[in-house]
């Protein structure tokens, strides 16, 4: 067995160590006699799993008692609507859109009410954050959105908006757990987990409590509701049980790591290596600004299409899989999660050191 | 490692042989380098992936080339609205109440349309399927629902309700790939994996192409469209794509165990090893009418709560796990799905007789 450098912008890279966990346990958990996909979600087994992935969870990100952690089906992309749907009681909200994401957020939740786009980055290609200190937040807005980190483009927010008063929501997939977060500067943190936590098919839903309407809402799917799942501590139907459970391996190995503070210094570490490199570099060159720089997601180009398809031809060849860009902008994409190795960005920018040797 | 035999209505028991292979290629997928929980869901690796799980599938169950095949996310739960949402142009459906999910998706529907119960079995706490030969299917009906085998009381509809015309949808969550199926009989077909196929978290939807509404939906969440997942191949987002991964596993092998044919053949020879017991039994009796019956779900009871306590915790310390009934019924339930060997039950019927002669 040989594992490739995973660039992966997700379903990305995860523990080495959490997988071998897994599987072991595949067959027999723990000496239950079965796997943990086999498992009654009510059962004694599951519940403890289900309980100690919120406690340690909880336990990394600080999250007040009062704010609810809940596990949900449907990705990124059911939140778009959920949001809205529960959080937009007087029936508007304000949105910053960075990027496709936070404009695919934007254009759901406009199905549902007043929602209006307050500031955009897309004249620059989404390559930058706008100036958030002083935004025409509207008075009658619930709540004001913001996609954290942008996967494709690479920005990543380095000081949350002045919302003026309202609340924040925010979807952190891609730098989920990345770095220590104060859960109280927001109403709602989400994120799907398939970036830099677990396995595609779960979203993780950290809501203050009194945000999540007291009574049903009529005409809303039941399973649409945060309360649906609030009430039932994610178990109201059956939850990804699997991807819980392989989440909650990867919460233990975080505190293992020492947690966010940690984390967050080895990220920039690691980031600083590739960055480094692309601020002197001759032939490739970063595409965002330097101060809204993602520590997760690197995008990178040569200014030369072709050259840049030979670069992940090449990279390819040699162990450095999915750095090609996403299908809607081109170019490099190093997708460097919690779990990337500080030793496979090293590699990388030898490798890319060597190929920049032979092309210019 | 010892295994024990495991009776859960879902989650539920998967074949050892897929569990196996899971466990050899959790950290190396076939030489790739890397798990199936990393991989980009765009990669040709998990396009594969997916194909293959879909062509085995279609032909497993004779899929008829003008049905789609979409994997979804939400759970059962969650098509409780999606059918309704979807397939209900003239806002009016018919729906057969057989059981505690039968009646949810009932409920859910009635927030969308003027929805009606056109029979139920519920004043005999669901111990037998309708007559369904002749019900009074309204003119305006857009389809009828059934839900085709009943998880918690053990029923299953051995025909088909006359739906005089109209559209049939049927979850078969529970009976899933248990048999054979005809599928043009159907509008829709629905099972959620984790009771016969798959972990937790993955609906799989077999729709009638035609049925798909062709423009968007205003109002109603991109996510909740069959069109988007049809449109998309199920891949709008990210998928499940573990569950994906472990259910194309699973179609496989009941390919090599020789398909839905040989499979109803065998569970029929398994299920009448305990219902053969239970009709002699003067401690067990059966709860469902006989030709009403469950080839995967077999509820029964002694008459006396406590020795059905009794005997829950006597069976489990001697390795038959998850016999309890559902917590709103009570009594037991072996379910003994595809992946529950003949060994299994026969082992099961040798200890109840044991019970028995002890206990009487």
């Amino acid at each position: 067995m040989s594992r490739v450098y995973n660039f992966s912008a997700g379903p990305a890279v995860l523990p080495e160590e959490v997988l071998k966990e897994a599987a072991e346990e595949m067959l027999d958990y723990r000496g239950c006699g079965m796997s943990v996909m086999e498992m009654s979600h009510r059962s004694k087994m599951f519940s403890d799993i289900l309980e100690s992935a919120e406690a340690d969870l909880r336990d990394l990100m600080g999250i007040p008692d009062n704010y609810k952690v809940l596990f949900l089906q449907g990705g990124g992309s059911l939140q778009f609507a959920m949001v809205p749907l529960n959080l937009m009681p007087h029936g508007a909200a304000d949105y910053i859109v960075t990027g496709q994401w936070a404009k695919k957020a934007f254009k759901e939740a406009q199905k549902f009410g007043d929602v209006k786009a307050i500031a955009s980055s897309e004249d620059k290609t989404f390559s930058y954050i706008p100036d958030c200190s002083d935004l025409p937040v509207r008075e009658n807005a619930d709540y004001v959105y913001i996609c954290e980190n942008n996967t494709i483009y690479g920005t990543k927010y380095k000081k949350l908006p002045n919302t003026k008063g309202k609340i924040l929501v925010a979807d952190q997939s891609s730098c989920f757990l990345s770095e220590p977060v104060d859960v109280e500067k927001y109403g709602m943190i989400w994120g799907g987990v398939q970036k830099n936590v677990g396995p595609a098919g779960l979203v993780v839903a950290i809501i203050r409590e009194d945000l999540i309407p007291k009574e049903e809402l009529p005409g809303v799917p039941t399973m649409l509701q945060y309360k649906t799942q609030a009430d039932a501590g994610s178990l109201y139907n059956t939850p990804n049980c699997y991807g819980i459970y392989i989440c909650g391996k990867v919460f233990q190995w975080l505190k293992k790591q020492g947690g966010l503070s940690a984390m967050k210094e080895r990220n920039e570490k690691k980031a600083a290596v590739l960055y480094d490199y692309l601020d002197q570099s001759k032939l490739f060159k970063g595409t965002v600004v330097k101060e809204d720089r993602s520590l997760m997601n690197v995008p990178f180009v040569t200014g030369d299409k072709d050259l840049d398809a030979e670069f992940v031809k090449a990279a390819k060849e040699a162990g450095f899989e999915n750095l090609k860009g996403h299908r809607t902008v081109g170019g490099m994409r190093a997708s460097i999660y919690n779990a990337m190795p500080k030793e496979g960005i090293q590699a990388l920018v030898e490798f890319m050191t060597d190929f920049e040797k032979k092309h210019l």
